[in-house]
């Protein structure tokens, strides 16, 4: 671990004025934020100006799985940068030829060729374009407590408030309910149950929509920014066989979920069961430069062997965003990263977690696997009553407010979504580093118990 | 100019075979192309493994405005590497303030708020998203020999066939006709004609369409991939005014002819125009690092300042990207590459064009200016007869495709769009390389002629 290099207090001042001045931010109120300065970062550690580090547990956006300024990832990219930034899609390249053999390598079965794109909405809109393309159908299903990106159709599929401003109602999709035992749509009482009533509750859904002009089902593997439910033995099987039957193009969306977080390269690997396209991103290169991708089956590329795929952009397969994907998979293979999350996940912050969750009136449920896993805090244990209402800003939301700036006070910087704190740090999380962010979670989570029924 | 550096032929086959097993390709029938392994680029000029150099007319995408390799920017990528690859976009980075300072000191007017994404599909997204949350309506005009990129709102906007396969008939977007004197859908004989009647079809369309629902109209400034239409002068000030009285936001769209390719930082400069939103990408940065955005004005900008801005995407304001926009812009200022493209389009590569056009029966106009130039290509230059059909494929689209390979085979590598090929050199293009490529585009020209009527 390095010690925090020097920087002033003026400098971040600087920063965040420049900051105010010019730069207009994402899912933000621009006259209420006040962004951090950040001066620094490396491993599982940012720092600002004023000599404050932070433990990230929340890999920014749930993208650095391999931590941190990686310095085997910045060498590949230095070394590309002077070798060759950029070039058309058209043309074939080293290292997207590498990156692409990489990922498929990896992805389950036979989705063997890669499309990349700059992000996670935009594999998700190839995704859903290749799928209509493939079927002639329109309609795509999706989950509410889901997110699959910002740009049209991936908003108009996303299942959380993000997609209300901006929803088209005529875009053809569909939302339906997925698995969430916690909170469960269907009553269940049991995960078998869950899993019964969640499929049976998809194939009365496809009946009413009519399953001949549904092109795609669109599932994250394990959903994220909306809670981490991984899904009950079974689920993604059933969903699989019911796309079989219906010739349903089956996609996952693994933008958040693969590449190490869950334990495995893909979450699909937990649960053995192979889309017919995956959409990819954040780790695939930990967000070192913008690259996302959607790996696609033979099936479907055969589709476009002949006929042109009516899809692109500029960037498709930026070298210098696959320079770092390899490099980026290479060092997660060489250095056991993968491993790493499962083992952290299954000895060390699963069993800490549910302790903490014993200990605190707050914690109504732990859920995850391998470096994802979500609190879900409630008012009540009994009634499971969420510590804010779905959606809640302002007042409303000041429990969950508390809590985060109690953590950022404790040098934990958490990810928090409505009434949810996920652990979701590096990949490369040390034991140590995860017994810290434990132990300051478990400090900052008394307030939120004194917002109880308890207290 | 640096001489091409050793690589083995067996090299770029490994490459080829490599990316035929795994890479899936923008715009393509996949088991059809055969895409030309690349080994490195400087400035204007890329080079395969057999020893072959091309000079690039085409900016790749027409995005490498500085050219292949800037010293100037690769090391900027390289000391961002070593310090910060990526933050989330929640905080404020040093050099995240300075390239949205050094875009809102060039973008015209008050267009002082910049945000970020990563490239210019996504660019457009969110200038559509703002203007139809900042008027409260639905409805978006764009015109018909457009592009604007590839996810679900921007391709619907976009008016080229590669709208067709994806397109959503109620996504809300109108398409009208812009100016075009040369097939002038306006049957005008002269540009002030053309002026006047594309402002009345523009009137007309409104209000058929019923103003009062119409969020924006959104044109590139001067149409790129479309035909490099550069607006007769009074059109754009009139779509200001005619936006002004209903109330609609104007978007221009900057990702191609932005950043110095007409020879002005962006190319409303020429014309006196400030629209409400400016979308850019491409030479931004030159696509060294994916990058794209939108310059949003302060009365826009105001209407997210208490209420949320409801879009963003993880890499929104990349450090990596930023740092790369930083060193490009200054480069740019610093060796007067935005005037160089200025004087090579007024001194050399116009008068060049215009005395070509003299020559050969096939070119029935030139058009552009800066680097950025198209010749339109006929069967006849009486009846102006495409040398092509639009959108032909195949044996019909046989003498382009004849036209591309004499080009490649002088060294040249052109740009090439139905009917036409543009001339589109980085800005930094000297004037011997400039000749040396129109040389090679007098040749192949040749090969256009023997199609024409004429020959």
């Amino acid at each position: 671990m390095t010690t925090t290099p020097p920087a002033s207090a003026a400098d971040g001042a600087a920063v965040k004025a420049a900051d105010r001045a010019h730069v207009f931010h994402s899912w933000s109120a621009q006259g209420l934020i006040d962004p951090l300065p950040v001066a620094g970062a490396e491993g599982s550690y940012f720092w600002d100006y004023d000599g404050n580090r932070y433990l990230d547990f929340s890999s920014q956006l749930v993208n650095t799985n391999i931590g941190h300024q990686h310095p085997k990832v910045v060498a590949a990219i230095q070394e590309q940068a002077a070798k060759l930034c950029t070039i058309a899609p058209g043309f074939a390249v080293d290292v997207r030829s590498e990156a692409a053999r990489l990922i498929a390598e990896r992805t389950p079965g036979d989705l063997d060729k890669i499309f990349f794109t700059n992000g996670g909405a935009e594999a998700v809109e190839n995704a859903v374009r290749m799928a209509r393309l493939h079927t002639g159908r329109a309609k795509v299903l999706s989950t509410y407590r889901s997110y699959h990106g910002a740009t049209a159709a991936a908003i108009n599929l996303t299942g959380d408030p993000r997609r209300w401003p901006s929803d088209t109602a005529s875009a053809g999709v569909v939302h339906f309910w997925g698995p969430f035992l916690y909170r469960s749509p269907f009553h269940a009482e049991n995960e078998q149950q869950e899993c019964e009533r969640a499929l049976a509750h998809l194939e009365e859904t496809l009946a009413f929509e009519g399953p001949q002009s549904i092109a795609a089902i669109i599932l994250e593997t394990v959903p994220g920014t909306a809670g981490i439910m991984v899904p009950p033995p079974g689920y993604l099987a059933g969903v699989r066989e019911i796309c079989d039957r219906y010739g349903i193009v089956f996609i996952l969306d693994e933008v958040m979920a693969g590449f190490g977080r869950t334990g495995e390269w893909f979450a699909a690997d937990h649960f053995g069961v192979t889309p017919d396209l995956l959409t990819f991103a954040k780790g695939v290169n930990s967000g070192y430069v913008p690259l996302g991708g959607v790996a696609i089956s033979a099936e479907i590329a055969a589709t476009f062997d002949k006929r042109p795929y009516p899809g692109g952009l500029t960037y498709s397969g930026h070298p210098l965003a696959c320079a770092s994907a390899v490099a980026t998979i290479n060092a997660m293979a060489e250095e056991r990263i993968v491993e790493n999350a499962a083992e952290i996940g299954a000895k060390v912050i699963g069993p800490a977690l549910r302790e903490i969750a014993e200990r605190h009136p707050s914690v109504g449920e732990v859920r995850g696997l391998g470096v994802f896993w979500a609190l879900d805090l409630v008012r009540n244990k009994e009634t499971r009553e969420p510590l804010v209402p779905y959606n809640a800003s302002g007042a409303a939301n000041a429990p969950m407010a508390e809590f985060a700036a109690a953590c950022k006070r404790g040098g934990l910087w958490p990810f928090v979504n409505m009434n949810r704190t996920h652990v979701v740090p590096a990949c490369t999380v040390t034991e140590a580093e995860a017994k810290e962010g434990l132990a300051a979670l478990d400090e900052a989570l008394t307030v939120a118990d004194a917002h109880t029924d308890a207290a």
